[in-house]
């Protein structure tokens, strides 16, 4: 049998976080592994095994002079998750060289913060907690001016892929109507998994709760902005849960501090936030540090899609659990690579 | 047609908070309402009209002496929704008088809340918040120390009448093994709910998150006390929901206190707290002032049960939607009336 | 500690029907058993442990005057599980006897085989296996001419008790509009059971299937009439589950026989059906000789509530699995005994 | 703007049949149709148009030649769902040519069949007609010997494609253990689906209810011989839902024959089936001409799928709804292209 040389680059992530001790014992028998952990792979590296290489695991700059030379390479698993620049996915595309990125692995994590979030916005939970603290709470009904119930009330997606498909089946129990604005997605998709299609302006209009779900692209930087909030109702809740480029984000702040909209973000511009932004201080949002998504679990899950799309690759068959890379959409995202795990 | 006689003495709630304009409609059209609202029904009043009254809906004290004179009485529907001392139930009981009280109203608010506050904890939502207002936030992974998932975490219900059967509806897409401990119901009746049948100590030993929905009766003041704390995996969840009295409640502080469990309160001994006590700075604490149940929604469902029960009631049908006071647990139950809607 | 004295008495059942191999363990435990099988309990053994008896498990006739001697009596468990005129039930409800029915017992099973037949007559599949054995099926579509989807199509339930109850279950995920009609029962119980509340006349216009699962009762013999069927659109479906008192029945048949309705039935007027009866050649009906119910999982069902209620009664706690005997709708009642099993 | 010429060349599905109203009007606004029906268009006809086309919507014979003359395509949409050697595969994926079929139309259709039938066979249900019709119908218990359960039985899936995810979700409330066998798709994928990944002999040995949704490839003709259905345990059930080829046909008439297994077979090595073939006398077989899929709602849906996903490929963006041709299994696919629709 041949030999099955995978190299192995997955910083800014390293092996011990996204895989637990079952799936790296499979990892470890995909073949015969080149290892760089702590920083990109050395060009020198990559360039000695590239010819022999069947997979490769990681971000490694793969532009199309490398492609060229890698002519065993069944597929590129970018253990990051976000497609950056950094493959000549074309190529790629043509020669039935796989890339994918174990993309939904944040979903369950982010989405249950999400839910959490949203509960808390709308019944006050966080804020109730302050005033008691600071003595000034109210109990029972009086403690609840301003609060409705999450349950029933109609909720909009922004963006309806993993995050936004994870959250949905969250919520089934609590039988809101939802709506969902994807420009990317039919409505026959939607439908079929249980919101209705509909404009931005429908989603923001009718929603009393909206999750921003959206990656960033070519087109819709800053799309979420005055006009946007401004056919929101009053009192209704705004999730920032994806991107920060999406929104226009002093604005989000202002709905936030005169208290037009009940809002919560976990991506922020810049990160870490400046330490005298005054958004520290704005009681009206919750405040969440680019902690949805990174739990433990959800990087072995990274691990795991991993493997189980790698192992079924090298047999010929074709991956079922990642995202894969599309002509469609590749070219139109505007991730920025993560900084920190 | 003869004449329907209905008292209404629903004090300390009153009827526009209880019935939506669709059921009040509704309410009026049951027969001759007698309406007594902002103090109990003056005796002279309730013995006037006793002896044609056929539902009593509200908290009007029921001796045996004013039953025995009540002998068109077919219901009391008690929209305070505990079973208090006030009525001769056996009386009733032996009389064929439903004795109803539209407990599960509050079920889905307090439910979402105890859901939004469980994954609060678990997540560290609330205390990354607070560290980020003190500039001390940290990112992604190392945001999330302590933290684990609330998909799939073992839950423990004590307690599992009307809040633990909605709760557990609520949970069933996060897929977590549940437990219950309800010493009132049968094993079958737990299977046949999708919990698992368990003693006290494997609820408390084996779920990372405890939620107490139990009422408070004559066997279990304080039971939850320092042993049965101390039973609890360190770092996992304890969320009192239902009575304060189930609980030792200065262990319960101490627990949070010295971080050993993560803790969220909706009931305290004495409602207001007092100004000064110490538990407002404890940070290991979700505070919130009796806020759960007492939602708007909440209470218009009250009314929906309430009429909807007295409906079949006049025509000779038995009741469907409130719970029945039962022989065995009336007596059992020790609620204060409450002091605040 | 006392004596528990348990007169067994379960004729036209037996305990080796009723009882899997552990549920039989938990029943000897319960305490000194005087069992009876074969034929009802003699008066003689009945009359010599009456006054010692904590529990009746079985049919006993319970006269007025046997239950003032059965002082220490605190249930009755009927485990053929109609209500049946053989006991002073007022006496019992006034004394605080528990008068019991595993009725929900046969759900399971009646629901599943409801389900299967209704997709059969819809889809035509019985009916086109009948074609391919007379050598004159048809394939794909020109075979499915007069057939239409399950999923989606309007469903009316006629009664919705345990039975409607664990149908409308199992239909969840066909996404089917369910109205259901049930007299008995409040509007505000069916919208809590995800059903549409409805008219007799609603159900029958605007569903494409229709199951009856109603008793048979003092008001409603034979309410399902040539009136009744008319309403329905043609080429619709129409289930009987429950009782044949409560239609016409020679309509019915006669619905069938010209095509009109898709017709199945598990219940005859008179059982077993005469060998000469002409309804055994009617092809537009799904022949089932009451077999939908008696599956041996769901006579062990009636053991385990029996035992499952028994245990916390002698406790002194409330039975919470076994449907109770009520004041308003015992009286009106018309079930037949079983003849067999 | 330009010129957007569509190629619609059905055969053997017709336009009437695929395309309800409302979507007709939506595919009529799709571009310049040039629609040939009734038989395959006309080779002058594609070849004048072929330069300009964007779309095809059928199953014109594509190969290399005539893809490297439509230098417009974007994508063909295959409405007969099977991806046959009729294209050059290769050549699309290189040039980013979606291939398309809306596979999943059927699942539904046939799902509901399915799960109607695995109850009949378990249940008995056509068995018991049939007696009831030759005067030997037995009553209750006595009537359901060799039956059991569908409700909780172990299930047991091969092959987790559309069908079977759809079957899938339709049994959740039955509670039944499920496992799949499915080479193609890794454990990963499985078991976030809901079902347990196993050999195929763990879901022959283990299941009492075993569905074939597998397709036909070059590599699993005939591979349910007689081995492995003498593996599954006496008295279970077996249903044949895919296609014909991948049974040893005469074996498992012969299974059902000798009341070993009982079966269901909705497709046929040859259809239509021959007159005289002892299969039509067979007791022990529920048959099915090739009816569960052909529903028009499921011919409507591959109308659906076609403009839902053609809509978003003409505006640049990625298809979402109909199933994708991918190098690894297109070549390994050995479906025969339907005779009838």
């Amino acid at each position: 049998m041949n030999r099955r040389l995978i190299l192995v680059d997955p910083h800014p992530r390293t092996l011990d976080l996204i895989f637990d001790p079952d799936t790296r014992g499979r990892f470890d028998a995909l073949g015969e592994l080149v290892i760089h952990e702590g920083e990109p792979m050395p060009d020198e590296l990559v360039d000695k095994h590239l010819d022999e290489a069947v997979l490769i695991i990681g971000q490694t700059a793969m532009p199309t002079e490398r492609l060229q030379r890698a002519r065993k390479l069944r597929a590129i698993i970018n253990v990051e998750t976000n497609f950056l620049p950094n493959i000549d996915y074309e190529y790629c595309l043509r020669e039935g060289i796989h890339v994918l990125a174990p993309g939904s692995a944040f979903a369950p994590a982010v989405a249950e913060a999400a839910l959490a979030m949203a509960i808390d916005l709308v019944r006050g939970i966080r804020a109730a907690d302050r005033d008691f603290r600071a003595g000034r709470e109210e109990y029972g009904l009086a403690g609840n001016r301003g609060s409705f119930m999450f349950t029933g009330a109609p909720v909009g997606l922004i963006g309806f892929g993993d995050l936004g498909q994870h959250f949905r089946r969250l919520i089934v129990p609590f039988r809101n109507p939802v709506r969902a604005y994807d420009p990317w997605l039919s409505d026959q998709f939607l439908r079929s998994h249980d919101v209705e299609p509909s404009s931005l302006e429908e989603v923001l209009a009718t929603s009393r709760i909206v999750l921003a779900f959206a990656g960033v692209t070519a087109d819709n930087q800053g799309f979420l902005d005055r006009r946007a909030f401004d056919v929101m109702q009053p009192g209704s809740a705004f999730l920032l849960m994806s991107r920060a480029a999406i929104v226009d984000f002093p604005e989000l702040v202002r709905q936030a501090t005169t208290g037009r909209l009940k809002v919560a973000i976990d991506v922020f511009p810049e990160e870490p936030v400046a330490s005298d932004d005054p958004i520290r201080s704005v009681e009206g949002i919750l405040l969440s540090a680019y902690r949805t998504g990174g739990m433990p679990e959800a990087l072995f899950e990274i691990g795991r899609q991993t493997v189980g799309d790698a192992e079924p690759i090298l047999r010929g068959l074709a991956p079922v659990s990642c995202r894969r890379a599309q002509r469609e959409t590749v070219a139109r995202m505007r991730s920025k690579p993560i900084s920190m795990t």
